[in-house]
């Protein structure tokens, strides 16, 4: 009986472990394979043979693996490169030693990348007996195919939930002030777009539609008019349409070579007060805080986090599943209702799904019904927490033990 | 038979709400006054005739109101100034007109301040139909004599449980990292401390301890020798020993002639980068988020908040209970419990209790065994939350109906 293995890369979020929950959950209920390793800090780990064994977890540990934010078996930004032969053969190599027939790895864009990679050179050297499939996650919802990415809901809950906590705070003077939330968003404005789910949105800035200054302090300006207050979120990817980021001059790298942003809202507060549009404003930036904010953790969203991990586990008992990932389809209808399905790994990797401009309202007011009706089923629900002396009870990370 | 009259002010927080839900209830519960108005923003509004009734208020909104986070009947920070006369006799002829006894003034330092200074002048002028009573809350945890504030508790445990999340996201990757924790307290170091709950803090910088840069880049290199990763936590008011703040540049100042700070943490990234003591440095700047994130309300700070209300309002049953301020007592023992008491407002108001030093480790280490158990049992207990639509429920604030 072979092995197989799951892992974790890129970004963490509130419920990746509950991906690893499901696999290993699955194999409890049906053990198709004699281990499931843990794999840790990604393909960098496993190239370095540093797995852990998870196939005994007790019932106790895997449900406080689910609640537990962040990426348990560690993560990495290593990315497999098709001219890099020599980690190819490296990693088949090690799988071949611990008998490892397939490996789950939970990521986003880029994992799904290396999923299609990994299936693409086996099959290009007829190697059969491994195989490689892609479970999503990424808090900012932007893997094609997939009608949502596990994370997501439980980052945007956090969002919406402390978009209306500080749209009290900033209400209780009678003072002039504008308050502006920054979310993460690279390229899609999905997480700024679910603050509107606070009800109390003013003004909404997203990547999808390039930042207009005069637009922007127009409607500041009405907003103060009406109510001396304006509430504004903006995602850190907001641009003007020349490309330059609102958030401009503080944009660095990471390895993958995409922009780190931070500093948009900073942006927006000096463009408020040089023309004098209002007198005070506040900056929240949510940073860090809104992909493992799991006391925000959406009941839909772990859930189906679990499901898919079971479902890429069970899926894995037909010899020919590999380069695929599997996904979330939404069910017609009133109620919200999800089935599972798979796709071709290299039909998500490397693309962007934008959120719908047509689900937002002209001059940055924020989002119409499609949006919410979007929006709106993905945050019901809070799970039951295990806590432990005041505080949530978390694993300790596999790669610390 | 005479009325009574409730206002908030100062900074909100999450349970500010609940000592207002208290001495609805308790109103209905005994009926000494006929109606239990709230004053809307503070002493500002009371001096304008801004009233609601509350008198009536369901069980229902009682309960929401008090999980619902931030001043639901709107602050101030307009400071009644004891040579201003005409301040005082305007407020006493509105509690003339509308037969107001009592009036229960919730808030911190500036607010005991202002209970005080009514007092004071109603016993100078031989007025002794009218009482001024205050109930403390503030999430600096900066007032004298009463153990703790409400408020505090349930920012604490928002700070640990974050500190806690963003410690395992910070981890995830194999790379060199800091990460630095950014918290309120301008003179206290009370809620950057209580970070060190969540376990691993391996810096601690607080108001109280002028801050060595030499000691501070000494303890940065360590962790990163040891482990490749620090997890650093800040108060915005951490200052030199000359009395420069950390943060020195970005400092405005507040309607009372506060400091009002904010940028410690991105001056710590500047100083660890600059020496090359790391290569990487996070940023996490909690901002408005942690004094109204009523998601980590603590049950035993929500239902202290509550109780104080219903104390002050008992309390004044008796005619000679005015200038007072009612407070949380320690019983001694091994598991926590608490009395309420009565103290002078006037040995209150205008002084700052500092986080004591001698429950702090050297070289910045956080806390030593005294330190936790004064912080643990605060943070214990979640209360069951009535929530809307995947949101918390929260009542829409008074001074907006």
């Amino acid at each position: 009986m072979s092995n197989c293995i799951v892992a974790q890369s890129g970004g963490p979020t509130s419920v990746i472990n509950a991906t690893v929950a499901g696999v290993v959950k699955a194999n409890q209920m049906n053990p198709i394979y004699e281990h499931v390793y843990g794999g840790l800090n990604g393909i960098e780990g496993i190239l370095n043979e540093r797995f852990v064994d998870l196939s005994n977890m007790s019932d106790e540990e895997n449900r406080i693996l689910r609640q537990t934010p962040s990426s348990a078996l560690g993560s990495c930004r290593y990315k497999l490169k098709r001219d890099n032969v020599a980690d190819f053969e490296k990693l088949i190599k090690i799988m071949d030693k611990h008998d490892i027939e397939t490996l789950f790895y939970t990521g986003g864009n880029d994992s799904m990348d290396t999923v299609a990679a990994l299936s693409e050179y086996a099959e290009k050297h007829n190697i059969t007996n491994h195989r490689f499939v892609g479970c999503p996650k990424t808090v900012d919802n932007d893997l094609m195919l997939t009608d949502h990415c596990p994370g997501f809901a439980s980052a945007a809950k956090f969002i919406a939930t402390t978009a209306l906590q500080t749209w009290l705070d900033v209400n209780v003077y009678t003072r002039q002030e504008v308050f502006i939330l920054e979310t993460m968003g690279r390229d899609a404005g999905w997480l700024a777009a679910s603050a509107c789910l606070s009800g109390h949105v003013d003004i909404l800035i997203v990547p999808e539609v390039p930042f207009d200054k005069d637009v922007f302090l127009k409607r500041v300006a009405e907003c103060i008019k009406e109510k001396n207050k304006c509430y504004v979120v903006v995602s850190e990817g907001a641009h003007y349409a020349d490309g330059t980021y609102v958030a401009a001059g503080e944009a660095k790298n990471d390895g993958f070579g995409h922009a780190v942003l931070g500093g948009a809202a900073k942006a927006l507060e000096s463009i408020i007060l040089t023309s004098g549009t209002a007198s005070r404003c506040k900056v929240q930036d949510l940073s860090t805080a809104q992909r493992c904010h799991a006391s925000e953790q959406s009941l839909v969203d772990v859930t189906e986090s679990f499901n898919l991990g079971m479902s890429a586990h069970m899926r894995s008992m037909d010899k020919a599943f590999t380069g695929k990932m599997v996904g979330i389809k939404r069910r017609p209808g009133k109620d919200y209702d999800v089935e599972y399905f798979a796709v071709e790994a290299n039909k998500v990797a490397n693309f962007v799904k934008n959120f719908p401009t047509e689900w937002l309202l002209p001059e940055m007011k924020g989002l119409n019904e499609d949006g919410y009706n979007y929006l709106r089923p993905l945050i019901q629900g809070t799970p039951e927490f295990i806590m432990k002396d005041g505080l949530p009870a978390y694993v300790t990370p596999y790669y610390m033990r």
